[in-house]
Order: structure tokens, then sequence, then C-alpha cells
């Protein structure tokens, strides 16, 4: 296909090189998006005068006619061409004529490609925060399905205290939260209109920018047309959103592996989320946590690679800027498959309550209760710490749990701890006296909950 | 200095293992923030009745006079202590005696270190939007002050049309506003309360989260205790955030290390901003924008380096997570020199206004005007940049300027080629001509100042 | 397809679970090697009657058969199968029937992707090398056939000291050469076999290891079979090199760039390694080289996708590992993409000689050369640096080149000042002068291309 | 301290840039190499002529004197001068005079700062391959003490195959050596010398290249002064090496803190690596593990940021590689504190081989010895495969393992299921039937050993 500026050159690019330019390869899948900046475009320009009212309804039913082509399978882009402005500008000259050639007035690649990645990104965005909404849906939905399910809390992957599941699924509901705040606020950077800033300095052309962002339902106009076509921090903003959200989904995904191992036996997962083994008939194996875990590689990756290409980039466009599009798309799509395939995991997971209360059983978890019950008969803490440390020690050397010390025990290592202590070392009754906002009993969690449900209902 | 956990412990940490562990070498500097959060603590537990008031007013009492002679250097933080915690704490029982044991009372350090960070990174962001803030003023100044002066507008390092020294410096006064809006929105997300999440799942005692986070200055309270001790997303997008400012400072570190260059010659460094050559006597090396470059670098590697560290971390609280402090630190201190740096060296260069003009002429950068006069006269923008790439083509061969053209040759190329159409080609008539809304125009400029301005007035 | 595990399942895959899952839109690339290690395998299982003779040529000649069809475009991989191993196993079936089944006697997919992916690497190790070595030699050709052309050396931007053209390019040279030999070490440790490591454990079946080693030509078995499916570290390693090599080509890329700018004008490229502008006729962009130096963002981050997969995996395979296979092919890619693109954007640039001698004038640049007369007459280097310090000045505040200066001005600034140093101070003889080994000189370029040529010699 | 570059500047560098540029505080660690450094370059001048012998003595023996007086902790670096080779040159002259001038010629800070990092690296890389050697010997140590004991192999976290712990550790052992490897390779790519490069071009002065190589021990000479002074691919080389160290220590550090883990209580760790909790008396956390599987985080950063920094940098020296030696620094002091800490973690250790062993019992993990005995009897494994995978089932469903099925429900499955299957499906007969080459039987285990201590004697 021929290319849109051949007129000064002499020499036929070289396949190799003609193959490292050419975008279409991946740019192709901006159709949407560029047929309907164009038609956007072509609208304004009919209205401002520069095209005339004909040669701009011709433009804009040629794209309309040819995006519904596109659509149905009707129409392929030609893969010859460099890249998907061309094509759909070729494609459109194909079904118009010549006068295909008036679109690109007022207007350059640059502005053009810019706007085609903001108008993807704010889609991408709307999809990704109705795929976290869904998934903190069902995780707030489990957590209320679960009430009263008990497991240890831990630290340094140590039993530190006993807390409810329903709490520990919480937690990712609010990390999810952030992450859904992250790509609101990201998005209110990309919805900002490059569109006619031109290749860097604005145009002659008496355009109405006013009106295509408008139409493209756009919030702003970005106040400067070097800026406009020259920077990409909103993508990389996304990329850094995308990654932060994939850290927290590597974490639950850790959980779902460790509780899926034989030794820790939380979570019996749905044949529909595994896989078994080539060899090993009996495995069956957490692959959807698996993957999204490893994938957190590659959106890190796909966010170096980003802030890479623009580190000590001169204004305005500079061709090293073509390399932005396949991380937000390879990101992208990591994103969609990764979020419904781990609310799908946990949504058919089957929690096993018995075994993680046994869990919680004989392993001094509530330690910390007996040391502030000393705290609150006026011990400092630090000192009440170190009683039930020697405490700890001692039922350790004669295998016994806390909740198995007779009195005559507890008082040789304070005169303070009289039998009232015992039944506070129970873990459901330490759960329940963790009360305090945000704590782990079930007061505290239902009210979380309520909260929960509060932030679900701000879409 | 005495652990705070030594009761169940048979064996000495090793000599390695404790320096492995100890993070006072970097902690230390949260010390004002540590004194701030037990102060608001220690408050909190006496009116809540958990400690006495006497016992309250004596912490805090205390722990103001320790803040009082750390700050004037009339007491050092000991060097033996495990962290800053453990430092301040053992301070406090030099002054007050034992009673400073019950301050970690309903506190454990995760939900400690947690809020110190928050304190420290929420007074990062207002320093750096600050700094920020300071250097758009710088170059919004600049601009004003350079109203009228010309140089080219470069893509792909050519030059492509002629503009306005003040819409360039403009360009970056709106990357750096992007910057402000995305560290202020982290600071939204920094500004929560983690403090009364104790180790993990809260607490027995009957503390007042609300009253603690109102004397802190903090927003809202985290609502569940395992994810505020165990999330630094905050953190993260920080870091983020950092690393896309790096981005842009790196740009524009680029731009005047090129223009600072001989062959350029559009800008004079003053002395206070470079550095000498050791072995050649003739050297004025752009230091300050070289480094500022360069430290995109760090950033970038601090980004990475807590991604890295939170993948994949099952829930709560794990060692690995004392890795975040040091590249916080990093990236706050290398903002903090690198943008009044910058700053610094912009206020104080000085533009070559005539190099600059004299290096528009004679660059074909005015061929655009030249199609779009033929696109106004009808002809499709395609086949009139056709046209004007063969014109170009023949003054390059003829090693003349656009402008340089007679009538004759005009008509040669296109009989819509009219003389009229050579006043356009001049670079100040091209500049003047694009004055579409964020255009190069003196006019468009104009505009955008006022809105640069108004963005100033929101601090 | 069937998947090669379905004895144990109730449940059927989810179909979006599955899309994670399944990795033959990538790994379908790897058919060759896949098929390759089956034969190798197929026929060792013969000689060491685990199959039977029979069974053994059956499944080899099958293999053989589908690679040719293959390869001839008769025959295509099934769409829906899991991965490429399942794919070609399935397709042997349908040759030979059920005895396909037997090739995957005493192999597990953790062995056998282990091996498809070193066979792989080692193929794109060699050829990443010869394009290398392919370019080394247009670096030495072009260093050898400019010898004698001038341009200023620049540190920081700064003109520093004059050089050879060719001194500059076969500064390249070198860390190419490097590369080369990074990318030959790294095959070193690629190429050794994990295939009879099975699942993690090795196998019962009485394997020859040595001779599929031999069949497939590795230089050694891996001793642990744990280790040999499990681990990576290859693979990060070849993305490191590559990470390396590209750093170097964005630094040369950066040069073209600067070099083709109006402002420094030393290169002039030919039309089929550039594109135009859609908007600006006049423009001539030095795309290949501005991709390559983008290029260096995505292998970058290749990079650290694989790093980050790999950090905090428990042994043995985990399916995080399955993301190992992009960010290598993405790489492998590029490289093959990017290296001969520069090769052919150096290789048909046109030098512009006379510009870059032009640039070596009055620029103080043998500045270095009054110093070290100065030493040489017994003044200590720091001296005589301030004493040209000075002179340099008062040249600046006169206009005028050091050359430029006479014999009385010289001795204003110091009595050793003879006319003598005058002389010393044209660029050519500055270059000529700096003869150490590895330095300016012609000569020594002469010699250092005597010492590129043997370079190249060790293929 | 006076700059060693004021000849021809005005103006005084602003304190905010100063501090920016100055690299004193950390470069102050390279004295040593420095000084190293300086007494070769002076022993050279003497020998060629360049410096009178006297000059070159009294040098010589004044860097000597001073070196002795700063290891000796008599002289301070002064904080105040601009890096460590102003400090070094500023204290030499303190004590010879002005001679102390005559140091610096022939060489500039660029090949000076080069030589510095190399022979740190040099060293460094030395010491990390001395602490991975002994960290070798433990882990074979401890695999011989502990032959025998079994445990469950895990893939996906999931019991795969009953192995031997001696083969686990071995597997660490592996990934060892070929960081080994890896770092020995990079020393003969750092030991390449730069010094007599001069700023960028070589000198004039007869400098002998060979005699300061042969002095300071370089095994060859850089053949290209450009390349010599700005690349940095061996800093970058170096790290990503580290950054592979790290993410194997992180594999490793994760396997602890899970064997650490209630769940698995398969290690006992040593007091001296663990710490407890301020709040919690009864936990005792792995935290060297933890610190260390985080610390890859860091060291990726580093690597992050050198490959930035050097991104798209023309040649030759630019400041921004000034930004090298922090990472470097960073990565060299994590890793000499890592491998011990984990050496030390694993070496006091104690394994707890009944809790291991009682793991393998009923998980169905010599699942792949009943599918194998069927595909020796002529089963194509795909069929044994599906065999064994419906009577896996079939256990699961009855809650037997599969070592407490009889003879008649095997033949249920198929006929060819005969009694003597029976012995071959506990775990330690499934380990021992895997004696392959590499795998985990006794007899390999044992016979890899023996390479093992081969490779040990290769230091």
């Amino acid at each position: 296909m021929r290319k849109l500026w051949g007129g000064r050159f002499d020499g036929q690019p070289d396949a190799l090189i003609d193959k490292l330019n050419n975008s279409l390869s991946f740019d192709a899948r901006l159709w949407r998006e560029d047929v309907e900046g164009s038609i956007a475009h072509a609208a304004m320009l009919g209205a401002a005068g520069i095209l005339s009212e004909t040669e701009s309804s011709e433009i804009v039913a040629g794209l309309k006619a040819l995006a519904a082509e596109i659509e149905n399978g009707d129409t392929q882009l030609p893969e010859d061409a460099e890249d998907v402005h061309t094509a759909v500008e070729g494609l459109l000259r194909e079904r118009i004529g010549p006068a295909a050639g008036k679109l690109h007035t007022a207007r350059s690649r640059n502005d053009q490609v810019a706007t085609d990645i903001r108008l993807y990104l704010r889609r991408i965005c709307d999809s990704v925060n109705e795929a976290i909404h869904s998934f903190q849906t069902a995780l707030a939905d489990a957590s209320e399905r679960e009430l009263g399910v008990l497991l240890p809390g831990y630290t340094h992957m140590q039993h530190a205290q006993p807390i409810l599941l329903s709490h520990q699924l919480l937690a990712y509901f609010w990390m999810l939260d952030r992450d859904r705040e992250r790509f609101t606020d990201c998005r209110g950077r990309i919805n900002r209109m490059p569109l006619g800033a031109g290749a860097l300095a604005g145009t002659g052309f008496p355009i109405n920018r006013r009106m295509t962002a408008e139409s493209l339902g756009f919030d702003s106009i970005l106040p400067n047309s070097l800026d406009a076509v020259s920077d990409r921090d909103f993508a990389i903003e996304f990329l850094a959103a995308a990654a932060i959200l994939m850290m927290h989904i590597s974490r639950l995904a850790e959980e779902i592996i460790l509780w899926n191992s034989p030794e820790f036996g939380f979570i019996l997962l749905d044949d529909s989320v595994t896989t078994g083994s080539s060899i090993m008939p009996q495995k069956k194996n957490p692959d959807a946590a698996e993957l999204s875990r490893g994938k957190a590689g590659r959106v890190y990756g796909d966010l170096i690679t980003l802030l890479t290409v623009m580190k000590g980039l001169p204004l305005a466009y500079n061709k090293d800027m073509q390399e932005d599009k396949e991380p937000l798309f390879d990101a992208a799509d990591t994103l969609l498959t990764v979020i419904p395939a781990m609310e799908k995991t946990l949504a058919t997971a089957k929690f096993q309550a018995k075994r993680m209360e046994y869990a919680t059983k004989g392993d001094f978890s509530t330690a910390t209760e007996a040391a502030d019950y000393l705290a609150r008969c006026g011990l400092p803490f630090r000192e009440a710490h170190e009683v039930i440390g020697r405490l700890v020690r001692h039922c350790m050397e004669h295998s016994i749990g806390l909740e198995e010390l007779d009195a005559g025990t507890l008082l040789k290592f304070s005169p303070l701890l009289k039998p009232d202590v015992l039944p506070l070392l129970s873990p459901a009754a330490a759960v329940e006296a963790r009360s305090s906002q945000g704590g782990s009993s079930s007061a505290s969690v239902r009210e979380q909950l309520i909260l929960a449900r509060i932030r679900l209902e701000r879409k």
C-alpha cells in the first residue's frame, strides 16, 4: 500500500527496515478508535467550513460504512499498510475516492495516534474497573458467606494471631478498591484530547477542538500541542496502576497456591481452574493462580519498557514512541484475563473450614492475649511480653498448648496470671476480643462489610 | 540495646544476621514521625482510659522532651538499637523509667512503622509538590520573558515546524502539572491511618482510632487491619509518580544538554550549574542536567525494587517489607535535589535567541504551510503533500530555501501555487499561522500562559 | 484436542482458564525443536530397549514425516491443543496410531520444554552472533574506508578533543565484540541437557542420557533433575546479554540520530532507512535508528519480566514458568531485526567529512595539547591546566580560536608558552599526537584495526 | 577543597549543584583502588621518562605513606572534596607539595575512575565467588549428612514425586555453581585496563600501558580509548550476574520460609538466625531468609538503574555515568551479606526428617511409578496415565493411599496391574527406582555428590 509520504523520496525503503517500521501488525487493533476519531474530525472539518458539508458527510458516511464492514468481517485491513491510519485511509479512498485525502486536513498522524491510544486506554480503564468491581463483589460475597470461619493469621509465614477468614478475604477487597481508585484517577488524565495538536505545533486551519472533544467524550483539551503529541505519561501511569494491581494479584495467588498445598489444605479448588500433569496422574495443579502470579512479571516488564523508551527523549514526537503500544496491549490483555480468572478461582473454591480452625489450635497464637491481660493488670507491656515469652517456652518444652496450662503453673510465671486468663486463650475468644475498628472480631468485620458494600455502590 | 522480644529465645542472634536485620542505619531518619505517632498514641491511650492520665501525660511529656533533645543534637539515637522504634522507646525509658514500657500497649511495630512511613511520605509529597510548583513558576516566567523568540520545533530530531521558545518551555510546564496531580492523588491514598491495626488483627484494648487519626491529620482510617499492616501499594504509587517525573526531567535535561552543545548553541548555562574537566581546560560541562538525566535510572530502579519485594508475598507482614524504606528515601532525596537543580539550571540560563532564530531559516520547516495552502485551494491534503514533497526535493537539489523560490518555479509544480504563498513561508508567519487552541502562535501561547497561571494558583 | 492428563478430573476447564493456560499461540514456534528432541528421545528409547526397535523406528519416521509436512505448510498445528507438545504428539497419533503414546515414556513435559527452549536459544545465540559479526565487519570496513576523517570527540556533549571518525566507529566494534563474547559464554551454559530429568526426579526407565545429549549436540548433561526442570537462569542470562547489547545499540542509534540532525549534519542517511511525514513534506526521519533505540525498552522489559517471574518460586516446576517464552521470543526477534537494521543504516550512510572536520575548528578542543606542552616543559599538570584555562577564557572573550593566538599573547600567560606550541594546536596535529596504544592517532587506529580483524577471524 | 578545574570559570558552583555533583560521599570507598592505580601510573611515568625518577619515586612513596595513614585511621579524606580522586591528590599535595600535580600527567579522571571501578569489581567478584564456594561446600556437606532422608518433591506446590532431601539441597548447589561461572566470566571482562585512555582519545605522552597493566594485574589492555572511558557494560554484566544469584537465593529463601511454617514443619531454624515479635511473645521469625528474599528486589533495582543510566548516551564520557557506583556498591554489599547469611541459616538448621518422611505417605506421589509399570508392560504411556488417573480418583473417593490398595481392586482398573506393582508404590522404593543419571535415587545422588566435590576443587 502507498505510503502517506513519498514526495521527496527517491529510494525505496529496505524490506527489513520496512518490517521494523511498520506497526500495522499490532496497531491494527486500534482501528475502531481510529475510525471514531476520524469521524469526529471530519464532522468538525465540515462544521468549521474547512471542508464542504458534502465532503465532510461523504467522509463520515464512508467511515461508518467501512467500520461496519470491518466489524462484520467483510473487510480486512490491508496487510501491507504502514500502520492503522494508512490502512483506514486507504480503505476509505477505495470507497469514496480522492476525497478521502481531505480527511487528513488539519491533522497529523502524531495527534491522531495519541488520540487513538487515549480512546483505547479510556475504554480499557472502564473494562478493568468493571472486572475489579466484579471481583470485589465476589470477595465481599465470600466474606459474608464464610463469616465465622477461623484460621491462623500469619506474619513471617508464622502463626501470629487467629483471625476470621472473612477478614482475610476483605483485606484483598480493599487492595482492589485502591486499584480501582488508581485506574479512575488515571482515566481522568487519559481523557484529555490531543487532537488538533497537528504534528507538533497546532494548525493554521480554523479547527474547533471543543467540538471534537465533545463528540469524542473527552473531559478537556490538552493546552499545549507539543506536549499533546510527545508525552506518554498517561500510558506509563496506566502501566504503573496495572503493575500495582498485579502485585496484589500475585499475593492473593500465592496464598491460594499455599492454601491448596497438602500441607495447608485450606482450600479445594474447582476442577475448572486446575490442570493435571502429563506424567503424574494424581496431580491437580492451581494453574490459574500460578499463571496469575507469574504474569505480574510481564506487567512489571511492560512498565519498565515504556519508562525506558521515554527516558531522555527530546521533544516532540520521536519514532521510539511507536514502541508504546505493545506493552499497553499486553498489560490490558493480561489484566482482563487475570482478574476474572482469579475471581473464578476464588468464587468456585471450597474453603476447608475445619482444617483452618484445627490449625489455630495449640499454636500459641493467643499469646498476645495473655500479654494484653497482664498489661491490663498494670504491668508495662514490655514486661508482660517477657513473662509470656517465658511461658510460651515452657509450653513448647512440655509440648502443650497455652490453653492447656493449669492455674498453678500460671502463677509461677506471674502472680497476676489468674485462672480467668484461660478462657481468653481460645482462638475464638481471641478473635472476638479484637473488636477495635478494622479488627478481627465478628462485629468489626460486619461493620467492615457494610463499608465494603457502600464502596461497591460507587461504580 | 535490648531487643523488644527476648522472652522465648535462647541463643543470641549471630552478628552477621544482626547486621542484616537491623534497620536503624536507615530508618533512623523516621525518628520525627515515630515520636509524632507515639505522642498521638499515648494521648489516646490516656483519653480512652487504657493508661491512666498520669501515665499518658508522662509519656507524652517525655517524648516531647526527647524530640527537642534530638532536634538540638543533645541526644543521639543509640547505634546498637534494632530499629528506630526500639531506639526511641529505649531513650524514653532512660528518661521516664519503666512507664515507657506502657507506650507499646495496643500497638505493634507493624502498625507503627506503617504509620511512620505514611507520615513521612505525606510530608515528602508536600515538599515535592512545592518544588514542582516553584519550577513551574520559573518555567512560566521564562516563557513570558522569552515570548517572541523563534526556534525550530523538532520531531525525530529533524526540523519539523518553527515554534516559539515559550511554547516549548510551557510543554514542560504541563508535564510537571500532571506530575503534581499524581503526587496529590497519591498523597490522598497515603494519608489513611494504619495505626490501631496492631500486629495484624487489631487489638482488644478499647482504642479510639478516630482520635489518633485526627491528631495526626489523617483523612481516614484504614478499614482492615491485615491490609493496613501488609500493603505498600501507596509507596509503590509514590515511586511510580517519582519515576514518571524523572522521565520528564530526563527529557528536559536531554534538551538542555543538546542545546548547550556547540552544534546547537541555543543556550548558555551559568557557571554555577556547570563544571570543568581535570584534563581539558576549555570544558564547561552541563553536569546538573546530565546528573538529573542519569538519576532517572536510580528512581526507575527504586520502583522495580519495591515492586519486586512485594511480588508474591502472602499476608500479612513479612520481614521482606523492611526493604521498603531505602528506595523511598533514595527517591525522595533524588526528587528534592533534582527538581531545584533543574529549576536553577533553567532559571539562570541565557537563551541564545539569535542562534535559535537563525536555525529556522532554510530548513524547509514551513513546507506544511505550503501544503496547507494547497489544501485550502481544494486539493486533497494527500495530493498537496506530494506536490510540496517534490518542491522540497527541487529546492534541496538547488540548495535554496523554500522562501527563496520564484513565482515561475512554483507554477511548474502546481497551477494553484500562486505567489501569495511566499509570504506564508517565513518562519515567523508560519508560527503565527498556527493559531489553533494550544498551537504555536503568540496569541495561542498567551492564552496558554493564562491557563498556566491559573493552575499555579491551585497549590 | 484431548488433554494429556484427563484421568482424575471430573469437571471441564473453564473456557477463560483454558485460554489462560494454553500456550500454543506462542510456543507453536518451538515445533522444530520439539520434534528434534522427540526424535532423539525415541531413538534412544529404542536403543536402550525401553521401546522395541520397531516402535522406536515408527515414531522416528512418523516425526520426520510430520516435520516435513509442517515445514512445507501441508500440515498445521491444531489450534485447540494445549501446547506444542500436545499438538505434535496429537499429529503423530493421527499418523502412526496409539504407538505415538509410547513417545512420552520416560519423559515429562517439564524436561521436554526445558530441552526445547535450550535448543531454541542455542540456535538464537548462533544467529545473534552471526548478525553481530556481520555488523562488526561493516564497522571495521567503514573504519578502514574513512581513515583520515576528523571529527570532534565529545564528552558531556561538549567538544573535548578531536579524533578520527574511524576511532569512533571502532569504539562500537569493541562493544559488540564483548556482546559476542557474552552470547558465547551464555551459549555454553544453555547447551546443557535437561532431557531425562522427567517431571522433577529422573525416571525409573534405563534411559541413556549420554546418547540423547550427543545426538542433540549438547555439551553436557545437567547433573540434577530438580535443577534441570526448574531453573531458567540461562534464559535470564540470555536476556541480560540482550539488554546489554541493546544498551550499546541505543547509544549508537542516539549518535546517528544526532549526527543526522541539521545542527550536526555529520551523516546523510540513505532513503531506504528513513521515512517521511504524513504532514510535513520535507521530513526525512531516521526511523530505523529511532526504533532501534526505543527497542532497548522492550528488551529491558523482557529481562525484568523473567527476573520477576522466577523471584521466590519454590522448587521444582511451577506453572509461572510458562511465562518464560514470550519475553525470550520477543528479545530474540528484536535482536535479529535491530542488528541488521543498524548495520544497514550505517553501511549505507554517507559520512559528511567536511562538515565533521569543520566542526573541529575553533572549538578549543586542542587545549589539552597546550596543557600537555606546558607539562612537558616541567610545569605540574595541575598548574598547566590552570594556565590554559585562563588562555581559553581569553580567547572566548575575544572570539578567536586557540590556533589564532599570536606569540606575544601566549607569553603573557606563561613564559613557557613558546611559538612552537602553535602548530600543535591544529586538530590534525592533536589527533596524530595521541599515539598511545588505543589512542586516536592514525597509527594507533591502524594497529587497532589489525586487532579488530583478528577478532573477526574468531567466529 | 580546590577543584581540579577552575581556570576558565568565573562564577562559583551553586551549593545545591555542588551537592548534586560531588561524589565523595559514595566514591570515597574507592580510595584503595585509587591509590593503587595512581602508584602504578606514577611508577610508569618515571620508567617511561615522562617524569623524572625522583618525581616518580616521591609520588609513589607519598601515596604509599598516605595509604598507610588512611588505613590506620590517622588520616581522613577531606569531606569537601569533589570526589575521591581530588581528595587523594589533595592529601598527596599536603605531603609532597606541588610535585603531586605531576601525577595527573597523561591521565584523566575518566580513565582513572574506570580503572578504579574495575579494580574494585575484580576484588568483589573474587569475594563473591569465595562466599558462593563456601555456601556450596555447606550445601554439599549437608547433602552428604542428610543422605537417606525422604521428602515430597513438589511441582505447582503439589506433591509430585518423593525425593531425597540431599537431592533438593544439591539442586541449589548447581544453581550456585553456574552463578560462580558467571562471576568468573564477568571478571574476565572486568579485568581489562582502561588506564591510558586519557579523557577519551589517549595521550601524546609516551606512556607504557603494558607496564601499568602488568603491575595492576590486568589481563589485557582495552584497545580503544573512547570505548575504555565510556562503556560500563562490564558493570551491568556484574549486576545481571548478581540479580540472577539473588533470584536463586530468593527461591531457597522461599523454601526455608515455607519449611519453617507450622504447616510444613520441615526445618527448625537456629535462634541465631531468627527474631521475635514486639507484640506476639510466641513468634520466631525466619528474618534472615525473608530479608534475603526481599533483597532480590534491590539488586533487580540496581540492574535497572544502570541499564537506564546508560541507555541512549552518546560517546564518550557523560556525567550521568557517575551514577554507576552506588548500585554497584549496593549490590556488592548485598551479596556479601546475604550469601553468608543464607549459609549460616542452612548450616545451623535442623532438618525434621520424620516430618518430611511422614509427608510422603498417602499423597499419591508414587502414581507415576504405577503408570511407568503399565508402560513397561507395553501399554502406551498415555493410556497408562489414564488408567492410573482413574485409580487415583478411586483412592481419593475412598480416602486411601495407593499403597493401601488390594490386588482385586487393582485388576478392576487394568488386567496388567498385578500385585507386584504394590511394593513399587512405597515412597522409598519410588525414590530408589529413579536411578537415571541426575535422578533421585541414592546411587544417583552419590554420583552427583562426587561431581559436586570435583567442582568445588576448581576454585
